[in-house]
């Protein structure tokens, strides 16, 4: 299973893209993706949009996995997290693909086995987890590919649930 | 000058075309889109997408204007205006088109010369403007058109002042 996590963001958009073969995971792709600052909202929205359908095409994953924060510091960064997210979904639902929403601690349970760990926690974990020589230096990248391990988390959990059954 | 008014919403999105020209509005195209309640937000979005993509074809606005609430009930509203914002932000700079956004309330005064009209008041003045037949029956589609006789006056007023100046 090939997952495309994102850490949802107007001008800066994690994008990671994981790989779970037999119990095995592994990094295929990622990247942060960052409009150039001085474009409107809407060029920043179409910038990510296009960048998006790239990553789609090249990495074909089988699933969007999407973080998705239940509060937020206030009504403008909730819409901004809705606008970043709104793009991510469009895009998965012009390619076909599911789409799976995680809460920010749904994330870093996955990782951390912590609802609260730090940034640079989740970010060496996900080394940890998929092998990596270094850390993502990006926590946006780091945090997009630890809601694809846990989407892969909650696909085995799913799995294992329905065989027990 | 034609605009596309949006009153974006993730279940009902009002869609509204104005023309004008030499001071005289008209109704161009209006309607609200609905994604089926059974889809899931990704497909909504979707859906949403495609259809303003038409609209956008067929109408060939100047400028999408776009109502941008600046507070909402929660958080989850919040995100939802975003994700539906988002949406006709995309599609617009998809199309090279101008985006511009206004408060409910600037909506409201453009249309009522009172920032807290009612729903039905902002029906009735959008009958009155665009000498329409009837007031739009869907609240979101008015909604939509004031969006756009907002615009209308907010460059008519831009104009004025770079002309006295």
């Amino acid at each position: 299973m090939r997952v495309l996590g994102v850490d949802p963001g107007t001008f800066k958009m994690g994008v990671g893209v994981v790989d779970a073969e037999q119990g095995e995971l592994s990094l295929a792709y990622s990247c942060v993706l960052s409009p150039p600052r001085s474009k409107s909202l809407a060029e920043r929205l179409h910038y990510l949009h296009e960048r998006l359908v790239d990553v789609v095409r090249q990495c074909q994953p089988a699933v969007v996995a999407i973080e998705e924060p239940f509060v937020a510091r206030n009504v403008r960064a909730a819409m901004a997290v809705g606008q970043a997210q709104a793009v991510a979904m469009v895009v998965a639902a012009q390619h076909a693909l599911e789409v799976a929403t995680y809460s920010p601690r749904e994330v870093k349970l996955a990782v951390t086995d912590y609802g609260a760990s730090s940034k640079e926690q989740v970010q060496e974990m996900v080394k940890l987890l998929l092998a990596l020589p270094e850390a993502p230096s990006s926590s946006d990248e780091a945090d997009a590919l630890a809601v694809a391990i846990c989407h892969v988390n909650a696909s085995r959990a799913g799995e294992l649930a329905a065989a027990n059954s």
